[in-house]
């Protein structure tokens, strides 16, 4: 029995099986996706423990499927049918914070929450705020977790310099270090970056801080439409001011979001009537005069460039309406949205893939609003559509508008079993079948995390 | 015969085979390595182009290597013997500036010259300057070129956004997009990049550009020993500054780099002679202004971090250490060095390495003296030790000190040839294992320039 060997290896107390599996275990944060009840979940409590569990299911040919927060919005993290779960809620420590390298070296468990908290006394910031707080590094490496500061400091590739991970084989590597460059063969950290647990479990990261500034002013501006919102972004990008984030946020989802947070912006009715789209800008800094001053010239520039007004909110209320940004995806679920789209575009074409998304809505009599990463491209859609299979459709057809203009299905939430169907249809059969080699190259035996971003079976060793 | 195929494909006016090759395409610009010349050269005008000499090579068994402008230093642009070059001097446009998202669509022959005299006016700039300005976007982008800036902007990898390239197989791929985020499957961009022409042909790159601010100081801080120069880095960093660069330069190098390039820095004798090392730091700024309060308060944070005095050079002289610096390599070259190191270290780790090698070379009778991008660990070390075994030892006891010290073997030449013994002995051998089965997914004939980067012949499909 494989949970006997399991028990052996965690501890008879670190392993659940069947009914006495907790049930927050068998489903992320996705909507409409259907939970999994795992064989078992095994919680090791060192790297090597990892790795004995691997060998053991690569020896019985049972899926492993690696589990942080829960807090994916993919599938990723839900069970395998007939797999088991391991669950790094016992490997959450942050080993050191090297101020002299820059670096946190974490345990997959650690949350963001748990790392800001140790950082910020520090005067150190982790840059990456994919919103959810709770979620774990170990989640944030596997999805290469985005976020709202994605125009400022890029995502979590940008600030992982290394790993230590466990193969499919059972195989302990270690990637990277406590360096920014490296041209020492191929980078394996980057590939485990985002590949969702399909490639390798990660047991350990490293991280790159930044220092963090103490200053931050939030600039509030609406405008009478979408186009106007998509073509301030380059000219604020363009003047150096290095935004934080550069925020969309459409009206409907406006009024969804300040709802739903109990927020009065106090935006006078006549403009809030003629504004379709907000543009929410936040800026940081290390000296206060110098933000103030940016701050003062960037408004001025978002009026010349077309804004209704220019709102610089207060500093309770500019964080009240960022936090209540970064909790939109819970506002939709509130409203009875029935999916969550994820697309990434060139952002100077927002507008123009919105109008066809608009298009697709309304072809389908379909409600789709949302809000997005307008600095990065990073469109946030809350899909309205209660019969499954138009909605399937339409949601196919939205991510297909978004190849079409030169974007990618998945900005941050990970392809998982949610957009498995679409990203399998969508992208080049070359690149699939190239993807799936390198699945064989890391996992032999095809036990991690299987069916999820890769449709098919890996091949065997197989090449065109 | 494979030349007369290629000349079916590019034209007999751009294939040039045995003699007929120039002597120019025979080498690369690295110390000790032995020229070869290739079967034949192709300059290939399109993709199509290259993917159909990469059929063709591949239905005959026939290496192939890339070459842009041939300035790497490991060897990884030197052919192959009984190979094809594939040269890209015909593929040298910038097809598109996009200064709405901000990005550069580019040819592989393009040079980082080109592309900046492109950018300057626009008040762009690609911020990876790996200090040879002739260097070719394609060698950058397979050799994950980083140099000086590396401390604020990071490295190739982090400002390559998509790729086109092709495969071993002669399948064309393209990757990413005109984004910063992604999370649609593998990264390959991330995969190809650093991976030296092994894993796959890049044929067109999308590239991140930035800002480019107006305005630079250059600080010069000499130090009486090297602790305290590297003592000094992770204050600066954490300041909140955002250096552009930040060097150091040893006594003797100092002393070559000056007096190669002619420049006398005004510094007084008697600091001169307590001087064991210097720190270079660069500043920049979109503001006149705050680059003069920083450059001042920087000042005074250097004498209290135990500076021997601290000269803020005036622009000509500022520019012309630099430069100097940049071309570190030449003036080593011309000392009559015999062979250059680039290993990269956990920054607060640099003294103890250099002390770690300074023993190495006292052991062997050797001279090594270097600079280096302290801010980031990068160390490059000029090796004089005439003969040829006592110096293979001695450069692999430097590289395997680096490991040591929780570094690589390269931060940004690369593994190519030069290096390849070492990397081999010191890289974990798993590791060494699941590369050659990546390199075997991409190149299921091992024609990509077989040799480099990875020691054996690719396995076939095999795993542990």
């Amino acid at each position: 029995m494989i949970t006997d060997r399991l028990a052996a290896i965690c501890g008879p107390d670190h392993v659940d099986v069947g009914g006495a599996v907790s049930d927050d275990l068998c489903h992320d944060e996705g909507l409409g996706l259907t939970p999994v009840r795992p064989l078992a979940v095994a919680r090791p409590a060192t790297t090597e423990e990892v790795a004995a569990v691997v060998r053991v299911a690569a020896e019985l040919g049972v899926p492993v499927t690696a589990r942080g927060s829960g807090t994916g919005l993919s599938g990723a993290s839900i069970p395998v049918e007939g797999g088991i779960v391991v669950s790094f809620e016992r490997m959450a420590v942050i080993e050191e914070i090297d101020t002299a390298n820059q670096v946190a070296v974490v345990q997959p468990g650690v949350t963001l929450a748990q790392l800001d908290a140790a950082l910020a006394p520090l005067g150190l910031v982790y840059p990456v705020f994919p919103g959810e707080q709770s979620a774990s590094l170990g989640g944030n490496v596997s999805t290469n977790a985005g976020g709202m500061r994605a125009v400022k400091y890029g995502v979590t590739r940008h600030h992982v310099l290394g790993l230590e991970a466990v193969l499919g084989t059972g195989e302990v590597i270690t990637t990277g270090g406590r360096f920014v460059k490296a041209t020492s063969g191929y980078d394996l950290t980057q590939l485990v970056i985002g590949s969702e647990g399909t490639l390798a479990l990660v047991t350990r990261a490293i991280l790159r801080l930044h220092p963090r500034p103490d200053h931050q002013s939030t600039l509030l501006a609406p405008f009478a439409t979408m186009e106007l919102v998509a073509g301030a972004v380059a000219p604020v990008v363009a003047s150096g001011v290095g935004p934080l984030l550069v925020e969309y946020i459409d009206m409907i989802s406006m009024a969804g979001i300040t709802a739903n947070a109990g927020i009065d912006l106090g935006i006078p009715d006549d403009v809030r009537q003629d504004a379709l789209a907000y543009l929410v800008i936040v800026l940081e800094d290390h000296h206060a005069d110098r933000l103030e001053e940016d701050t003062a010239a960037l408004a001025v520039r978002l009026a010349e460039l077309g804004a209704l007004d220019v709102y610089v909110l207060p500093d309770a209320a500019g964080h009240a309406l960022i936090s209540a940004r970064e909790n939109a995806f819970w506002a939709s679920k509130a409203a009875g949205a029935d999916d969550i789209v994820d697309v990434v575009v060139p952002r100077a074409s927002i507008p123009t893939y919105l109008a066809d998304v608009g298009n697709l809505a309304a072809a389908t009599g379909s409600l789709v609003v949302g809000c997005g990463h307008a600095g990065d491209g990073n469109v946030h859609l809350s899909v309205f559509q209660p019969d499954p299979d138009v909605r399937h459709g339409l949601v196919h057809d939205i991510l297909a508008a978004g190849i079409a203009h030169g974007g990618a299905v998945s900005g941050e939430h990970g392809i998982g079993t949610a957009k498995l169907d679409s990203f399998t249809d969508l992208e080049d059969p070359v690149k699939l079948d190239l993807m799936r080699r390198i699945k064989v190259a890391f996992d032999p035996e095809g036990i991690l995390n299987p069916g999820k971003v890769l449709a098919l079976p890996p091949l065997e060793g197989a090449h065109p």
